[in-house]
């Protein structure tokens, strides 16, 4: 196993003390993991916050068998070890990484195949705030849910770190993008992003907006992290043929719906969510978007909007911010 | 135009007089359509009875507009005349086809697509049993679904036509046949066909059934024309990437389901109906099907399930039968 030089035995890590709020995470002292076979060792150098880690802070979403008890599920830094068998990195590679957990450390170990290089430009912050919401935009709206240019997209969640890049990825790749959010500086900044129309919800049925803005005909793919009532609007705004990808459900698991409706205009309502894919299906993820999407950021047609950064023994901050629902894009942790 | 001779300026036919029971269906009078460019004039010698039709005949499913008023989606007979442009048929071929309406009729005109020829060895009876439920299951099962050898399928209404056909074509191509029907006869009618496992709903939980016929797996493909409480009850049942294709709701359009277990499980929920499709749909499907399924028909690997029989002017007395839920199979008017 090649390693960097001098490297510690323990490390900081946030941890999640127990279930709860916040002030739950927790700085440890705690071993610097081991790179198995296939595996990388990486220095954190910063890591993102995503709504996951919120889940698994309250005990809601407990990390998948064989994964790290702690939170955290991309960062950047660079490469400090290698298992056997990897040929792709050397000790120093600049990368930025999915993790399984862990990512609020100094140190992590993730797949190999899920790293992609830093894009060229990039600092480590905007690094880290990439590869979560990438791979899920990415798989759920272009893979899982085919939008192909020329068709209309609805996203919500417009402002979110996935909105924010949903809006950015189908505006570069030549559809056309609604977006929803919450207030009118959230809708400036979908439509800044590339959006042609964005949606106030709290004063602006969705529905109508949609169909007014295509002519009566619907979209053809919908990115919902809602549910509960949107499930069954979603199916009145979509188009026939249309595609519901359902990333998350934020607004309620259990839901009515009017299935005559799927099924006379042929919708096809699907979803998934990231963490428990196999190591091969989220390697097979980075490598479309280092094919595809890694050209976009480092010309920087596409790149990660920034919330705010905080220390990462401040990480409880962090998810305090997540929570008050006034982000706008990322949120990431500073390991320094 | 090519026409048989002697054709007659009037036919009778099966109109609904008004929307009703099965009463309001009375013979009439009507003129012999003409076909019109890429058409054929079809001389019915049977034509097959179907759920649609009764929705048609209640006044919950009108027709499209363009089609006949007359009920009557699929029917076998003689090509009695052929429209511009029509190379494929001759005045006389025996064909059986699936009808935008008006199949209850002694004449019927259908694009020259959308017939097919009668399988070998088949009765005219026969025949007219095949188009709707054939073009529907195709479709459905293994275009949308994308049922593979080797699959689990699971089929809603076992006995039904669609029920009937989905499990004899399903295990004719390798997949495996879960069923549900309403009582011991109708559970033994659909292991005869094929399936491999036949559940009496009104004894036993299907979700239970098929998690323990696929060792927890579920299925993979479910083929539902319930809806209502079956949707959620679907998502249980679902293997991971499982597909659930919706062809009806006759247990209610609007239900409540839990939207994280189609997103956990990475389902897909789909629907159709056939007959609002365009012409040039049924014409691939029917081609796909001549391909796929007519060498199966012929050698009798596959066969429609025949209920009853009943004369054109007792077409009220087959809705009455299809209505009652006693049919095994398909119900057929004979058009003397």
């Amino acid at each position: 196993m090649a390693t960097a030089h001098n490297l510690p035995q323990t490390m900081t890590a946030i941890a999640i003390s127990e279930p709860g709020g916040p002030l739950v995470l927790k700085p440890e002292r705690r071993p610097v993991p081991q790179p198995g076979s296939g595996e990388i060792l990486i220095r954190v150098r910063a890591a993102g916050v995503n709504r996951p880690d919120v889940a698994q802070r309250t005990g809601a979403y407990p990390p998948p068998p064989g994964a790290s008890d702690l939170p955290g599920l991309e960062v950047a830094g660079e490469v400090a070890g290698l298992g056997e068998g990897v040929e792709r990195w050397r000790v120093g590679d600049q990368v930025c990484a999915l993790a399984a957990g862990g990512g609020y450390a100094e140190y992590v170990t993730v797949p190999a195949g899920h790293a992609l290089p830093v894009p060229a430009g990039f600092t480590f912050s905007e690094a880290a705030a990439v590869p979560e919401t990438y791979f899920t935009v990415w798989h759920n709206v272009f893979e899982r849910g085919g939008l192909k240019a020329g068709e209309t997209l609805l996203v919500h969640g417009g402002s979110s770190g996935i909105g924010t890049t949903a809006i950015q990825l189908a505006a570069a790749r030549g559809s056309r993008v609604i977006a929803t959010a919450g207030s009118a500086d959230k809708c400036d900044i979908c439509l800044k992003l590339g959006a042609a129309r964005a949606v106030n919800y709290r004063e602006e049925d969705f529905v109508k907006a949609v169909k007014e803005a295509t002519e009566g005909k619907g979209a053809n793919v919908i990115l919902d992290m809602i549910g509960g009532d949107y499930v069954d609007r979603n199916y009145v705004a979509a188009a026939e043929e249309g595609r519901i990808v359902q990333i998350a459900t934020q607004g309620g698991a259990v839901a009515s719906a009017n299935f005559a409706r799927l099924m006379a205009k042929r919708l096809v309502h699907t979803g998934s969510t990231l963490r428990p894919r196999s190591i091969e299906f989220k390697a097979a993820v980075a490598a479309a978007l280092e094919a595809e999407v890694w050209p976009l950021l480092a010309s920087r047609r596409v790149a990660p909007v920034m919330d705010m950064i905080f220390p990462l023994k401040e990480a409880w901050r962090a998810h305090e911010r997540l929570e008050s629902g006034e982000a706008i894009g990322k949120i990431v942790l500073d390991v320094a």
